[in-house]
């Protein structure tokens, strides 16, 4: 009987993150009780609960008020007993502040992974992917700046991992290989080859 | 009304790291509370209360008391209530045993910035600019061995920044461009583009 | 009368860690009580206490059992008082699931070291190592991946030493080069040059 697993999966956009989970966890629960949680949403279900009705008035909120909400998702993900839990969020945000920690030690402590999988991408392909993505606004950056978004995105990680404890894992999104990709995260969680 | 901003400036001996500080400053006070403090001198000046007269005594205090004052001074920064203060310090001090870490996770938690900036610059400016400083006694490197330092940098700001939750921001000190890293420094701690 | 050493010495396969753990210890020696713990046989010897009988059983110990080890076996190097205790052991080991980090913070917070020091060397001539070295079961991978692994030691170092407090200081050992490697390596720990 394996443990159960509590994956963050993360990458920067433009790598087809939420692809690769999507599939992956289909091919998960094939042989696992498997929930892939959003980590904004959740907050977002949290904020509800005190009378907050969009996402708009969740990211006005005081900062302290927005770290309670943090960690109560948080919170919840540690409580989730399902064979595999995929947690679904970011790293670092780029904002005017500079790059922001997704994964603060604070909250790692309460979440208590058991596994990262950082979804990468070639930087040239991440370009291509933001700029025919229409159906979200996304910062389009030359192939140098996405390099620089990758180099961050793998220091970051190390450290995530040192924090928990956690192994981390980098699987590659290349262009219509996301069933590949998909596999990789699927065995890395499960420990079978097939 | 914005929250008050403990902002941690760091950067490898040549980057022009006080220069950019100073003029940010003195932007920053037309519209906020500022205050500037270096690290170092506020550790000598606890060091003075129990008796210390100048700051080579300091340095060969046992590495216990050393830690102490440092523990002291990090604790007199987070009492700061300006809507801006700005720590002057060193991220790594070059040694004899390596790498020493300026900002290690005990004195992290105990200031609790709410930024980290980063100053860097081109290497082959920064090998330049340390060549010509005469007024300090600095270690003149290869390109290739700034460009490691600078490397370094990165990798510990963004550890600094996973271990408190506070963002991280890279200011580029072009030559003869202070005022527009000033500029920069000073968008990311008021939140104003002007 | 200089404080006592406990220094951990990292590096990835190939990079001839052992051979400069070994003649360095023998410098070491000459003026300082010197003692060489390599972390995995500390681990095995605790469990032997438990009626283990071999390593492959502790491997297959469930998780928690093997992280009590661990810290049974961190706690033992806290508690060495010689001079210089230099413990050999892995940043990361390569699994299924990634990078698995040898020296999470649990245990870093445990040992308490005074020193990390990486073994490096030029990734082409670690492939070359690892292809003549038959006595062991190596990954033999190409140069690009060895200077991936290069990279991520590096990165988890820096995280290491920002964690601890503790510098961190990068060793070359090149080809034919371990006397040098190793004399740097005392020097590191003994502050002497000679």
């Amino acid at each position: 009987m394996a443990e159960n697993k509590r994956a963050i999966i993360i990458g920067i956009p433009g790598v087809g993150k939420t692809t690769v989970i999507t599939r992956a966890a289909e091919l998960l629960a094939r042989s696992r009780r498997t929930t892939t949680v959003v980590f904004g949403t959740l907050m977002f279900e949290e904020a509800k609960k005190t009378g907050l009705q969009n996402r708009d008035e969740m990211r006005k909120l005081p900062v302290e008020k927005q770290k309670q909400l943090q960690e109560t998702a948080a919170r919840r993900i540690s409580e989730m007993h399902d064979d595999v839990v995929i947690v679904d969020t970011h790293l670092f945000i780029n904002t005017n502040e500079g790059y922001y920690p997704g994964l603060p030690m604070r909250l790692l402590t309460i979440m208590n992974p058991t596994n990262f999988i950082l979804v990468s991408a070639d930087p040239q392909q991440i370009v291509e992917r933001r700029k025919t993505d229409q159906t979200r606004q996304r910062d389009v950056l030359s192939v140098e700046a996405v390099q620089k978004e990758l180099d961050i995105s793998q220091t970051m990680v190390a450290a995530c991992s040192v924090i928990t404890g956690a192994p981390f894992s980098v699987v590659v999104n290349g262009d219509n290989k996301v069933d590949e990709a998909a596999a990789q995260v699927t065995r890395i969680l499960t420990g079978e080859v097939k």
